[in-house]
């Protein structure tokens, strides 16, 4: 209830700050029965963890973790899974300077205004650092609806900055440090330049992110408040600096006319997928399609004016270690997160009408 | 917990169908003793009510409020407030052929497949005309948060399809049949032209809406999950035809630097607000702004390809009275909807922090 | 959340005050494809309704049930089904010499402090009356039981005030006006008796009720806080006027000694049911059972003392129509509460642990 | 939602089993600006802890708590407060033989039925060894309502078995191994002989237990569902062995008339307290007082019968360390269980009714 628990039915509830002992979360509502290991999450975590290129982080964390809870011989019991990643590499020296004043597009005048108490290392509790154990937890979640239904999740990078990044493949995702589904090795060498030129400026980037989901069944959502696109942008907007949510034609929708934008149905399945997999916020069992907006990095070198907690005039400058563009690590995390709504959607279903596995039509 | 309740200290619970007998809400959660009547009520409902230019829908419905409940000698006792509106202009058999098949970009299919059965009546439970409850209930909220901390919600179109309607004032809202915030004549004459055109074909248009909250405290919101954007976010997408939900500067952000984004603060307060008066998923007592694409409405008369529950193919047009844009109506509801996020939050502060009423800083 | 929502599967929101319009509920997550009809609900509601004999309240109403959605064409649909009972006997004049003062052993000394305003007539939102959409609810829960799980509820009374009521049998249940499980003709007299006594004594009298549900799969409830047992507690002790709850043994459990009380297993199933069908919170698949005690009914003739709103002392004498022992209707509302426990579990048993309908193992 | 989160806005989720790694929990909506340290929860944890006596199990667990996240120099920040304990003296071998049968009275036979799967060591998740996190979140709770409010909470044992303990002051409680409220010498002799004589009998015998909290304001409590009562009975049943529950007079109220029983109100305050602190489901600012009916712990060492997973007959004999009497360490379990049953309330109060502390009339 109070902002740190996401899902009803496969619950994660995350705990910690970006400089305190540890951070993790506990998972309630897995199903019992299935393999799991600490190696099964940690793939994951290491796609998403600091330091892995040169455009990202330097904080050098392996994010072990530890599966303290819930899984007896290898398999899930059906009780809690608690995962615990201590943090190794904290220099709060860093940010000594923040924690008098508030960095502009930071949230740290309105913890400070709600809490009237913050911890300031790293940002605390409001640091992108608390996306670990989420993609942590969407590991399993991932898992499980791979062997159940055979759903899969992948995310690219679609634009970084005013560089737009064409869809080419998933198979090029991993094979560059952007997530950029796109063997192009000249766009590529102009990310990497561009990036290299924002770290020489000091200066940060925005990113916007593209995240499927398929081998979703029909069936999967709510119908009038916990829609899955709903429920999707929930988890979206609530991923550090996502400004944007889109779901199938998104805003290209606004100058689309209905004989246009409908999906039509033919014996073989929809003939498109404007409506990016949902309708009246249940799944059609086609590719679950959303798009992020990412705002450029609030953590800059750039001289910025501010206040401080009296009121007087500050000027702020974020020193430390920071990704320059957070929109590139974020690919992995709306993955995850399109996961763990999947599997609370999944399980909802199941409770309502039953484990009844429907067959998912043909599809476009 | 099965999709139709909204919020959660402040809880709406709607039930009815489009052409059932009733539609209501039951609102948990509303505190005591606020002054509340049906015609607080009503004046909401009748901006968003069907058949007020012809534009919107001419299916006839005063939809009526009727409190059953929770107020005592005019006055809200904190127990359950039941609204009860009468459906009085069905005519199921506008709708007659569409029981059989599946109208493309419409609810029919996924709810088929997810419960096995539905009702088909004017979309049943997936009818916009569920919008109703929701606007009722939002009044209340509006009211009380009106009368607690100075809040006002308004909205506007800004986009009908390919026009483009700029953001000339508030004042001019409520003078056209569209919630454009322009007088400008010629324009208002361009939409209304491509309303009479969009009719002829028997097509249908998207529509952007601005919505915005001004008067919200510093302090609303939580810390991860229940971010008060994330919490907009779910509310925007959950609105009948919603595609995209945007915060600030939403996708506009993606091409934006650290150093431009980042709202700055000075002793006056902040220098601009592209962060939508939302910081680390907490409100930073600037205006709220919010932007939503909605796509064209999906039951229109060009005949279109469908298939039947049998899964043999079909051409489905749908006769029966509709908007031939949603986004017209959709004003209204999302200002309710973005009323019942914040009178959440609202209570959730309260509950967390107590009730000091935050001093407003000084806004751009 | 603000505690009128029963149930988070299967979730029962009501309204309504005693002497309001009208009072009902909205069930929210009931499986679709249930056929269900008025009648399905109006014969569990008769069972509890007033003035049936002349033993509970005189208060005349027909709590006739209305079906304003969720059901189409007979079968439910998965949404929304609300129920409406309009009031029809509310004499409010009845109850005018209770608005400025506190009657003993009633809530309205602390929903004045809590709310700062209440409505008194016939108890507001407080009065046993709001047992009836409970009771509608909790009709449909059984029904659905029923059909999927052969699940029964059955209730008794086993005491009237000091007159304890030994347990015959069933089927004598609904042959006499106490639900008391007896045939014998002299102990139902002298029950007669003491309730003709008690009213013209102006008084009342407490009672103890058994309910059971048989027919339960073995491994419904959850580990740890929604424990079966726990959320039984929680249902029973939130009927007016219970005081107490035991599960199997209860009470009599703490002199028992461990080899006394364990239930042991044979091949042949449990040998005992000191347990009262639940082991760590899960159902074990034998009887569910459970015992109540009911406070005698603080709306009395007698002359007691009490405060005003501004503290002067007053005496009250509670004129009106009231039940001398609010614990002879209690008994179907505890079955339908039990009932609305065990679809709960079942549900989230269902989510989390699939379809499989678990064999119940032979029980004693 | 699954069953191991307590507290809707005090929420506090547990993991961990009896034999795995680490216990521990989540607490999410702890209020910021108190100050909290490790020794503030360890206090508490000391008084519950095994082997602080002969009467209680041997095992010899230090339960030493870290605060893993939610403080910052000192202070609670209004974030996740994550309580970690490592288990350290897990003997699994002493559970060898009970893997493959059911304990009779244990959640053996139900965690294998649900589940499928189970983690046998030492009773795993449904051990109670699992009240260890949540005497550690209810020291948090006892604090911030010790410091707001000036509540305290208090228990005692009353019966040991057959042993009728009486009540003669609070002082008693920590002089002996019972939390008996007793100086009497010879008494406590009587009990210290039974429980060795258990002890060589290898068997166990029930308790029962009062628990009350003083210094509760009124007005704390939910109108139908989430009663103040219902939600301390679920608190109650919810803790491990307990199969009764009652509040103020309980069961004795089934023989009261209401003459008798409705605590009658003077300008003094209530002139008894029958109700037990509770009216209507809402504090009343008397003392709330309950009482708990504990069975004989299940785990014993005569032998009994049962079946093994295959349904073949099994004689179980439980060997390892075991409470001879869990009601002994149940006291200051069902303290802090309380004491997170009021802070959910008041925080939930502050919510609906803003943070105005009602001052506590005067009490009997």
């Amino acid at each position: 209830m109070s902002g740190n628990t996401f899902g009803k039915l496969f619950s994660v509830t995350t705990f910690g700050e970006s400089h305190g002992p540890a951070i993790g979360c506990v998972i309630d509502g897995c199903p019992p029965g299935m393999a799991l290991t600490e190696a099964d999450i940690q793939a994951d975590l290491d796609r998403r963890k600091p330091g892995t290129s040169r455009h990202v982080t330097q904080r050098q964390e392996p994010d072990r973790v530890e599966i303290l809870s819930g899984v007896y011989q290898g398999v899930t019991t059906g009780t809690p899974i608690a995962l615990l990643i201590r943090n190794e590499d904290q220099r709060s020296k860093d940010y000594g300077n923040i924690a008098e004043s508030f960095r502009p597009g930071h949230a740290d005048y309105t913890y400070w205004h709600k809490y009237g108490v913050r911890d300031p290392r790293g940002g605390g509790r409001s640091s992108a650092r608390l996306t670990a154990p989420v993609v942590g937890a969407g590991a399993v979640a991932r898992k499980w609806l791979r062997e159940q239904y055979g759903t899969e999740f992948l995310g690219c990078m679609r634009a970084l900055g005013d560089i737009d990044v064409p869809f080419d493949g998933w198979e090029h995702v991993h094979a560059n440090p952007f997530f950029a589904a796109t063997g192009d090795a000249a766009l590529l060498a102009r990310m990497e330049d561009a990036m290299d030129q924002l770290r020489r400026d000091g200066d940060s980037i925005g990113a916007r992110i593209d995240v499927i989901a398929r081998g979703v069944p029909v069936g999967w959502g709510q119908p009038i408040y916990d829609k899955l696109d709903a429920d999707i942008a929930y988890a979206m907007m609530g991923i550090n600096a996502v400004k944007g949510v889109e779901i199938g034609a998104g805003f290209a929708s606004v100058a689309q006319r209905g004989s246009e934008h409908g999906d039509e149905l033919t014996q073989e399945g929809f003939v498109g997928n404007h409506a990016g997999g949902v309708l009246g916020g249940i799944s059609t069992g086609q590719d679950i399609t959303v798009s992020l907006a990412i705002k450029p990095t609030s953590s800059i070198r750039v001289p910025r004016r501010s206040i401080d907690k009296e009121g007087n005039p500050a000027l702020v400058e974020t020193f430390g270690r920071h990704d320059p563009c957070v929109g590139i690590r974020a690919t992995p995390i709306a993955e995850a997160m399109l996961a763990l709504v999947l599997i609370d959607h999944a399980l909802m279903h199941r409770a309502q009408c039953g484990d009844v596995k429907v067959a998912t039509p043909r599809l476009t």
